[in-house]
């Protein structure tokens, strides 16, 4: 069964335990010949698929007891394959959310690193540099490159250490890995989102 | 004696205690009609200005003891107000130095809140909202608008409070009153560059 989760640069499919990426076009999306299942934040491929035959929006299935207004379908997706823990899904944007006992108690939006940099790159030219991923998080910043290295990496660092506290914590995205690296016993698991649009699926007893 | 500091963005200008500003353009630094200090991080105006006879230049004089490489004229002329504490400068980025003794030891520069919210703009249609300012970074944001405005806000206070720890702190810049307000003991002032060029020019006897 093949899935696809489509967010606003990139779809990602999923099949039988493989995955892969492309850029989030509708040519892309197109190119599919078999029966798919798919969540989509992408207003564009959401609209044309509608009325593309062989996918089908498992959105209208995928809930999560919250008071959170317009949870992003993704977002959804992955809290729904945890019951407790924190789930970081780092891509273009970082989403942070908090289930406990299969309930999502909220959750917050910061710029991905790309995001970042490019912010840098607008204010000064002097600023325009490829961020450092391995820059010192323990030292002060002795000069520009590492100084916005810092400033963009250490704070979302700070940010998620603080709602980890004790709890269990997954990354996803594809900045999740880079950031796992900085939490013990932390998961990375670039399938967070297709585990939860299966597990919807086998508790409706869908199929294509 | 008439002080300006020229950012990338705004020109700040001081005079007898009183500060007004203006958008960095070459047209209106023209219209200042007196002899005046300048320091600049906008490389078109800094161009403009060394041909241009009211202007004197007054980074030559500033100088503080550092490692860090290329330190921007502005946060020199800051730290050079205070002989120890932290300073954040928030503006269209926000730059955090610290000073023990007179000496610089380091700095970072994050995004400024206003780049922040052109990034989430940038992300998606979806996220493209003005940040809300008292949003609570107590309770876990239950919509968009919190999400974004938490992300954007928090992270940056956590990384300013790591920095603080139990030094004094010192906040200018456009949002300096903004952030200020969350630190008990903290010092704004809109000034500090400018009483940093106070202290160099009495310091080596200049005048206009």
């Amino acid at each position: 069964m093949l899935l696809c989760d489509i967010g606003n640069t990139n779809i990602h499919f999923y099949k039988n335990g493989a995955t892969w990426s492309k850029r989030a076009s509708v040519k892309n999306i197109s190119l599919v010949e078999e029966s798919f299942y798919y969540i989509s934040v992408s207003e564009n491929l959401s609209k044309f698929l509608k009325n593309y035959e062989l996918a089908k929006d498992l959105a209208p299935y995928i809930k999560i007891d919250t008071i959170y207004k317009n949870l992003g379908i993704d977002r959804v997706a992955a809290c729904r394959a945890i019951e407790n823990g924190v789930i970081v899904d780092a891509g273009s944007a970082i989403t942070v959310d908090i289930v406990a006992g299969g309930i999502h108690l909220g959750g917050y939006i910061m710029p991905g690193l790309i995001s970042l940099q490019d912010s840098f790159a607008k204010i000064s030219k002097k600023l325009d540099m490829t961020l450092q991923p391995n820059v010192s998080l323990e030292a002060l910043p002795q000069n520009t490159l590492e100084a916005i290295s810092y400033g963009a990496i250490k704070p979302i660092i700070l940010m998620i250490k603080e709602s980890k506290k004790d709890k269990k914590i997954y990354f996803t995205g594809g900045d999740g890995k880079f950031f796992a690296k900085f939490f013990e016993d932390s998961v990375y698991d670039s399938t967070m989102v297709f585990r939860g649009m299966l597990k919807t699926i086998k508790e409706r007893g869908l199929s294509l």
